[in-house]
């Protein structure tokens, strides 16, 4: 899932993300909170009319958002308060307000608030803050419940029909028993989907691949697992290996902004110098848009000019690189081959993101 | 002309150039001998495989960013010396050199090196400033004469088939007698377009629209007859009136950056809170892609999130905006019908540009 933060995907188009081929966007419960505000966005007819994407979207609780971007931020039974990063307003967000949020917002798949346990924290913590997510886990499933369904239409391209799908987090911090009593108490509550939360926070990535390998398999196969926020295409490999079906990550954005571009010769910084006079194009086994028409020299001279079209163009290649890579991983699952996909694609992959 | 100063009009891709209907684009010789360097375009195969535009370019000959632009400058018989506004680097722009870069940009129209006088200049300032305007035209008329035809083919779109254009500038700041001594050199130099330049660089509009309408009727009528750097299209329509046939300026793209939409209602500064819940587009009346999928709210909000796709949007908008408003000129004067489109106008320019 490309990630649409502020209700686009940063620098695109639905249209082109549509034709890159994007199946479901991510958008962010905490940034649309804060800015517009809910309450906006529900006015002019939900997200999905908001933003002209008429392909499912999953909004992230803001858990994280509150743990990584808030300042000030006091975390309560009840839920947390914290300073907006925009301009240091005082918001106090609890679950319900969370599923209220996004039920304005009418996203085809929520995520309950939980916390992101940080690391490195001792067990102690680790486990008081696993209770509280199971416990606001089971107060975002009720507030659902009683939710009356969302008033914006939900996309006909959406998962579940008219009714906004509720995923479960699964956090633990680096515990194997903390992981599996999460994965257990979350299961028996019967969420719409699973996700493994608290990974990719600064641990060492054994650590997060042991935690991936022993969590995983615990979680129902005939329901969506969703690895939060996790985009080094070598790790997704490690983690589809283990059973996961959803990513999300801001990598092929973010890094196409600043001019890190990933290609199958490997990874490439277009500023740099030996770029200045090369015809070629970017990629000369890419297909993409930028690809088909712009040499190395342009995509340099853009960057180096800081025009608006480098970012275009970048984030077109890395989404279109992406999404590629992610569709033929699923023709080699579908032809039962992905042991052989994943070893042909770790050298190319360890020049795109170990070098 | 819509201006693409980088090799690039800012935010927007070429295609979507083409579909709102662009015909010439203006990008600038300054800028490309700066930086990425001409022989660098060259070699990729000229301006309009490096940019990806197959319409018709007009290249600015650097007169004006010289003296806007460039620091510590020194005006020689030869030519100028100057100082990079990007890295401080010194440089020395000749009639001759101008010429050669805009060969090897190969653009479709390029433009002779004048000194643009500054405002106020009085008369024995404006008097040597033209003799060396002149001077250099006709340096510059050589100089094109002993190219060898530019190695990039310029455009089949454009204007000479494969010989490049060259338009004279008049000068002689704000005396009748010296602009038509400019205008009568120029001529007999029998250059291929003709343009007026040092105009909107300070002077009460009174004087400007004096200049127009003194010096353009003294031009022939069978070469186009081209207004530099005026975009305000209350004085696009004074003009008009006056016998200009061309214009570029980077208001409507520069605006929409900014925020600032020109619409059939008027003038609207996106962030103004009253669009916070507007759920109307931004110009009922108008047909562009911002305008048939976008709520205010969502301009808004993109605008104030700091997000690429408000410039692109707003972009798309002004630009539509303004070449439509050329597209109704035009046909109206090839029905006979200027005076009345000139008044049915009227009242909504006052609201775009005088409020």
């Amino acid at each position: 899932m490309p990630v649409g933060t502020n209700a686009t995907v940063k620098a695109m188009t639905p249209g082109e993300m549509k034709e890159l081929g994007a199946d479901v966007l991510l958008s962010n419960t905490y940034h649309l909170y804060l800015r517009p505000g809910h309450d906006v966005i529900s006015e002019v007819g939900g997200l999905h009319k908001f933003m002209q994407w008429d392909g499912p979207i999953l909004t992230d609780s803001g858990g994280f958002q509150v743990f990584s971007l808030a300042k000030l931020r006091k975390i309560k039974d009840d839920g947390v308060e914290f300073r907006s990063h925009i301009d240091g307003s005082l918001h106090f967000l609890t679950p319900e307000l969370v599923m209220e949020i996004q039920g304005a917002l009418g996203s085809d798949i929520a995520m309950v608030f939980d916390e992101c346990t940080p690391y490195p924290a001792d067990k102690e913590y680790a486990l008081n803050s696993l209770k509280l997510t199971t416990a606001w886990a089971k107060r975002c499933k009720e507030a659902m419940r009683n939710n009356t369904p969302p008033s914006p239409p939900l996309t006909k391209g959406g998962m579940g029909g008219v009714t906004q799908n509720l995923f479960g987090i699964v956090q633990g911090g680096m515990f194997k028993d903390l992981r599996k009593q999460s994965a257990q108490e979350l299961i028996e509550m019967d969420f719409d989907g699973y996700a493994l939360g608290g990974l990719s926070v600064g641990e060492p990535k054994e650590l997060m691949y042991e935690m991936i390998n022993y969590t995983t398999p615990m979680l129902p196969r005939g329901k969506p697992r969703y690895l939060m926020g996790i985009g080094d295409l070598m790790d997704v490999l490690e983690a589809v290996a283990a059973g996961i079906d959803m990513f999300d990550c801001v990598m092929p954005t973010r890094n196409a902004r600043n001019g890190t571009l990933f290609t199958s010769q490997g990874r490439i910084s277009i500023k740099r110098e030996e770029y200045k006079r090369d015809s070629g194009s970017l990629d000369p086994y890419c297909r993409c848009y930028t690809c088909s028409n712009y040499s190395r020299a342009y995509l340099r001279h853009v960057f180096m000019s800081k025009e608006i079209i480098s970012m275009r163009l970048n984030t077109i290649h890395n989404i279109h690189f992406f999404l590629e890579f992610f569709r033929k991983m699923q023709e080699a699952i579908g032809n039962g081959e992905f042991s052989n996909f994943r070893n042909e694609q770790t050298p190319m992959l360890q020049d795109n993101f170990h070098k």
